[in-house]
Order: C-alpha cells, then structure tokens, then sequence
C-alpha cells in the first residue's frame, strides 16, 4: 500500500484525503477509528496524533497528521501523476496555497461550525444553537459573495484549472448543501452554483460518497 | 523591488511576511496600509484584498494575499537563497506543512484572540472579556502541552532545523509574552521556554521588532 490512513470515510477531514489520493491515483489503505467509542483519544492514538484527532496517515515510515499538510504532501510526493492539483507554474501554485488558506482561514470555520449545528449536534443528540447559525450562516454568505465574484472571471478559484484549493471545500460543502439541506445560498449565487455543482460531480468525490456510504 | 508588501510593520500578520523575507534574504519595499483610517476596508484595496485584511503583496506581477501562502510560496521562489524554511527532504517538507497548520488550526484561534483581548481591545478603548481570556487560555496551554512533548525530542517543531512551522508562530507570541506580558504559561515549560527564546533572538525577528518600533 502506498499510503495507510487511519481516518473514517465519513469523516469530512478524512475525506479531503480521500479525494486527494483519488485524484492523485494512489493506492491506500483505511483503517476505521470509531469514533463513537473513543478510539481517538486512546493513548495508543495520541501517540500517533496528539490532538486525538482523525486522520493520520503513514507513507514510506513517515507518520503525518492535519488533513491539508497531508493533502499538500500527497501532491507533491505525487506530482506526476493524476490531477495537477497544484497547477502548473509557480505563480498557479502560489495561487492554490492563497486559496487553500482562503478556505481554511475564512470558509472552513463558518462552515464547520454550521455542520456541527445542524448535522453533527441532532447525531450526537444536542440541540442546535440557531444563534450560532444565523452569525455563521452571514459569515459564510460574506465568504460566497466573494467567491461569486471570483469564479465570475475564472472557472475555479485558484485559476481555470481544479486545485487542490476547490478539493478542500468538498466534504464540508457536501454535509451543509445535501445532508443538512441548505443549499440555498450556493443556488443564489450562479457561478458559486455551477462550481460546487462540478466539484460533486468529479469521479473522486463520487468515489468518496460511495465509500461514505452516501451514494450507491 | 523583489517585493511589493502592503501591509504595516507593527501587524502580526504582515510580521509573518517580512520574517520570511529576512530569513531569505529578499529585497522588499513596504507600504504602509493604516487601519486606523480605515484604509483596508477602501474600494481600491478590497480590489486587491477582498476580505479586507492586511497584508498582501506583489511579486512578479502576481498579487497575493494569505500571509501563510505568501510565506510558503516566497520560500519556494527563493529556496536556494537564505535559511532552508522546508527543511531539506520530502519529508522534512511534510513534518514543517503539518507544524505549520498546527500553528493555523490550533495554535493560532487560541493566541489570536487573547491578543486580541489582552493588547488590541485595550488599544481601541474596549474592555477585555476575561471569560474569553480564561477559555482561550486553558487552549493554548493544552496546546503547549503537546509543543512541550515534542520540543523535548526535536529541537524545533518540524525536526532538528528552523523553519517556517516556528517562524509562523513569532508574531503573535510576541505580543502575548512581551506586549501583554503573559509569559509564565511558556516560562512553565522547559522547552517550549528555550525554543520561544531561540526564535525570539533571531535577527530575522530583531529585524522585524526594530521595523516595528518594539526594539531599537
Ligand atoms: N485540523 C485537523 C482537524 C481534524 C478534525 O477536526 N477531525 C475531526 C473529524 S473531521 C475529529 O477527529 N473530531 C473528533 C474530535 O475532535 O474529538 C485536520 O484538518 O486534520
Ligand atoms: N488570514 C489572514 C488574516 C489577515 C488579518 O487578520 N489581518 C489583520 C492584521 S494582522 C487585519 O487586517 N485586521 C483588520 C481587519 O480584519 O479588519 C492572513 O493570514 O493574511
């Protein structure tokens, strides 16, 4: 196995990695950690991942953690096959890491929170905070408007190729727009609209929803 | 001109830029961006900066914004010139992206909003929400908890060299320890004490604190 990944397939940060190695045709392996029982605060976990959190991956006897350093690793250690995920040129590049902080930095806390609200609290059998949703709701229709305009000029967002920085916003995205359905906000705003719709309609997120087990 | 930064000297934000740009010896010329007056929220610099934030910079005709891209892609362009930022294999590559969202994910929201409590509320005569500062607290010190372990084994984050996982986190320690005065919770701890006094006492760091008027 070229990589093993100690993760869930539901997991949206095990997901980005999914779809990282897809598009990158690399062969892995999954090894589940529940965890409804725990088994990510394990001491036998922490040792791998101190923050108790999944994923981490072992490739070539080196042990990695935090979902986007694996993904970016994952392309570079496999620049020359599958998707160009990276673009390129330096400055396309450049280019991917600006939106990939874009995402991890503005969009990902809006949104992690609101799958958390509304996916992630009924699971567990919390109640949702709908205060937490309407301020994270107009902090991530804020993050869309500028998107809208981005993607008005160019076909993805680091540029008119699929990047790594398009990959991470997939699993996240998935959970609010199908699972918590609230897609309204992306189906508002017609570029945002036809760019997340070509983002879920790529073999390797299907491949992921598959694996999920959100899709046949 | 190497390089185009606008942004402010004082900013911990654009601190992480120039540090990199010390460190790998880059010409540069600042322009100086005043929040105070509002400048970062003008229609002409949310054209180059749409979430209205400093820094961005421009470089070869690319404009960037995201200071942690800007750091990873001017470490890159410049990879043979200055302090190695990524470490000299693959491998040292991935340890210093995994640190280096470490520092984004976890170090970060937790150290972002004590200064921004304990210095920059104070500054613009607000009061500092203390629950804030204790819940915020205890993070960070779980956090450097685990910065310990590691220090303990490895002499910086990513492995026995400097690079841009520990650059990435200068700025804002030092407006906690040194302007808020909230040393004790590193003083505590051996290692991650003589690896925040190591990284202090750069020259790439006295640079940036003499550029930022906190040192002569
Ligand atoms: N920044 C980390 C975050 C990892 C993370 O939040 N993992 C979640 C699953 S998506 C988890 O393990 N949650 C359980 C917990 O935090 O206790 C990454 O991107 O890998
Ligand atoms: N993720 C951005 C954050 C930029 C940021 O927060 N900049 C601050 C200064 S350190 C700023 O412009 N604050 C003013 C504001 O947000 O209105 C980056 O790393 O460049």
């Amino acid at each position: 196995m070229a990589i093993k990944i100690y993760g869930g397939a539901k997991s949206t940060c095990t997901g980005r990695v999914l779809i990282t190695l897809f598009e990158k045709e690399v062969d892995y392996e999954l090894v589940e950690i529940d965890l409804s029982k725990g088994e990510h605060k394990s001491p036998e976990f922490l040792k791998h991942q101190p923050f108790g959190q999944i994923p981490y991956v072992v490739h070539e006897g080196l042990e990695l953690y935090e979902s986007r350093a694996i993904a970016r690793s994952v392309a570079e250690w496999y620049a020359k096959q599958g998707s160009a995920l990276y673009g390129s040129t330096a400055h396309e590049k450049a280019q991917v890491e600006q939106w990939l902080e874009v995402e991890a930095q503005n969009y990902n806390p809006a949104i992690s929170s609101l799958v958390f609200q509304l996916v992630f609290a009924p699971w567990f059998g919390k109640t949702t905070d709908e205060a937490v949703v309407a301020a994270q709701t107009a902090k991530l229709e804020s993050v869309l408007d500028i998107y809208e305009k981005r993607l008005s000029e160019k076909k993805y967002l680091a540029g008119d190729f699929f990047s790594l920085a398009d990959l991470s916003h997939i699993t996240y995205s998935y959970y609010f727009i199908k699972i918590a359905g609230k897609g309204a906000i992306y189906d508002s705003r017609p570029h945002v609209k036809a760019w997340i719709d070509g983002i879920f309609a790529r073999p390797s997120t299907q491949k992921w929803l598959k694996l999920a087990g959100f899709a046949q």
